[in-house]
């Protein structure tokens, strides 16, 4: 199958394309390498050493034979991404390509306005180009399981069947997204829903958790292959920082009560998941939702088991609370459906001590790389950060 | 009170502007003018001979002494708008200053980005300014009735009480607009929501029906001070046409079955609406949404109350049905809340004969000014219009 991977060049669009790619597909990545651009904006960089997009496909193909065709250009620049939607004929685009971080999303004016105008634009744009050229590809979009919030009834899987006032209709599951970045999935999910219903198109909105691990299959075959591993205060989440706090011997920082509960999933899931909505894909016309995690946790409970695991090497850990800099309840109700994935075949690896020994494991490998001083929060929610003081600078301040 | 009404050189924006300052308030008008530009590129023009926002204000103080400040330009430009919040410290901001044309936001792929992200990026840079330098000011935003759909479900005033699998949660009423404007305004609803929540806001979210009528007391003092009637297929409401076919005698072109329902009110009731909501504000972080319509009609009726009234001036009208250029549903259950505008001392005028007969004087007094051809719809919702045909060749073509 043709397959494009957008986003393909990022934490989990390079692993997707290698499991795509080791599956016999024909896979291209479009990336505008704007990622790596932020790392230098915030002064932070993947623990792992990330190649550059073409030496990892280099390697990748010196050691499996398989080509990845790199197209790199900007999904909201239309002269860039119509003739590669229309050239290359895919059956199936599995969209990573979005500014993914929340806390990024909340820096300043500029970076809220950048990326809802990034990543609607690059989506409205895909879903022209589709509609235009390749009307029968299946349109695979990374959503967000925070689309929903943490309202006080049963999250369901997109939609919901309310019955009010005696009458009965099923509808699109209400969302409270807690970022401009989150707001920004729930825009896309209302124009992806809209095109599928006038042009016929079709659509599976994974609405993703918290993605653990650092290593698949695939990128464990050469470290040139291995994907990046984010554990600063915007693009690193709660495991991740976690995981190096233990290392580098500082307290763990949650944030507030720590009681926010979310849903996970192992990185090999992921691509499992993408896998098998590309293999049982809707029929023409088609939106609908996959909520894309296999366990709940909350943000105390994985403080705990890192500290569980941290033991086994001989780890010390400490636990401390920070101020939340994120507005949301620290204790609330949650529990999310997620069969969707099951009854399509999806063998979930769970998060076990295990795992996360095995990513103690690498990030003691890189331990030299880590910078303590990235880890703490430099966004708060509560503020606009307009005063002109960049963003830099307030870490700077603030550790 | 200090107000600013954004798109105040516009349909309603210019009208409430009149009946703001007719009332004692400071008022300036943002606008970039932009509307004016694109009755130029689809080379329509109002009804109603507009004047120059200048001329207009010119008049304004020379008719009444009161003062209206004008600020040209745009929203998206946040070196223009910071300083105006910063300076004019506005108790009230009244926001029409949006793109509001479903058809031209489905023109093709740079009208849907367009609208989007110009609708987006100006409300976004608006709550920044808003809570930077005037968080007490209440944010009073146009939304639209077509934010919610058709469900098969009573339509709630922005929120909805689901009890789900035994428990009970007061949600954002599910969102299913039927065009990339619409849209826009659900992605709008979403980030003002969310500003509330995390900067402590206060906003009013008017969900709009269809306003019809062109006279308000202050825009009928002198013909300087008319606001603008559209009836073109793009921007033209399907009373309009309708009224405007009556007088020139051509069939009337009922999209479909006709059967679509939805809600309507009078221009001065817009402008009743606006003030009931200045005059009694929600609290610091409260969100809330008013329905904003008196009465539900189908298209179908309304052709046949234009029908009626027009017989009063001797005029034979025919009723054609078009094949819908839009995608949605024909026939529909629709049941609407509008009770919270009616609570706080709404006096509705009713859609009558009356209001009818003095459109049609209004359509007939200008009825030279109009142009048969623009009134057909050129805009398919399920083509995606990219293949490079300007509008208006397109619409030459199937007129």
């Amino acid at each position: 199958m043709r397959i494009l991977v957008l986003g393909g060049d990022g934490y989990l669009g390079w692993p997707t394309a290698l499991h795509l790619s080791q599956r016999g597909h024909d896979v291209g990545i479009v990336d505008s390498l704007i990622r790596r651009a932020w790392d230098h904006e915030l002064g932070a960089s993947s623990l792992t050493p990330i190649r550059s997009l073409h030496e990892r496909i280099a390697a990748w193909h010196a050691l499996t034979g398989r080509t990845i065709v790199p197209f790199i250009g900007d999904l909201c620049d239309y002269t860039f991404l119509e003739p590669i939607v229309r050239d290359f004929q895919p059956q199936a685009v599995v969209h990573f390509g979005e500014q993914r971080s929340a806390p990024f999303s909340m820096i300043d004016r500029r970076h809220a306005v950048f990326t809802q105008i990034n990543n609607i634009t690059g989506t409205l744009n895909l879903l022209y180009a589709l509609a235009d050229h390749a009307p029968e590809c299946h349109l695979v979009k990374l959503g967000t399981m925070g689309e929903y919030g943490t309202p006080n009834i049963d999250i369901e899987e997109g939609f919901i069947t309310i019955t009010h006032k005696g009458r009965t209709d099923t509808l699109p599951y209400p969302k409270q997204p807690g970022s401009f970045y989150h707001l920004s999935k729930v825009h896309d999910s209302h124009n992806i829903m809209f095109c599928c219903k006038i042009w016929g198109l079709r659509a599976t909105d994974l609405n993703q958790g918290v993605v653990y691990g650092v290593e698949t299959p695939e990128t464990a075959m050469d470290e040139r292959l291995c994907t990046r591993f984010d554990y600063d205060g915007v693009f690193g989440t709660a495991l991740n920082r976690f995981l190096v706090q233990a290392v580098v011997g500082v307290p763990l920082t949650v944030y507030g009560k720590g009681g926010q509960t979310r849903g996970f999933l192992d990185i090999r899931d992921t691509l499992a998941c993408v896998e098998l909505a590309i293999r049982n894909p809707p029929t023409r016309g088609e939106y609908r939702v996959f909520n894309q995690f296999t366990e709940q946790f909350n943000v105390a409970g994985l403080a705990e088991a890192v500290r569980e695991a941290a033991r086994e090497f001989g780890l010390h850990v400490v636990i401390d609370h920070l101020p939340n800099p994120r507005v949301e309840q620290e204790e609330h109700y949650y529990n999310a459906a997620n069969t969707r994935l099951l009854d399509l075949g999806l063998q979930p690896h769970y998060l076990s001590e295990t795992l996360l020994e095995s990513v103690i494991r690498i990030v003691m490998q890189y331990k030299d790389r880590v910078r303590p001083e990235l880890i703490l929060p430099a966004v708060d929610w509560r503020r606009t950060h307009n005063e002109g003081m960049p963003l830099a600078a307030a870490r700077g301040r603030e550790v």
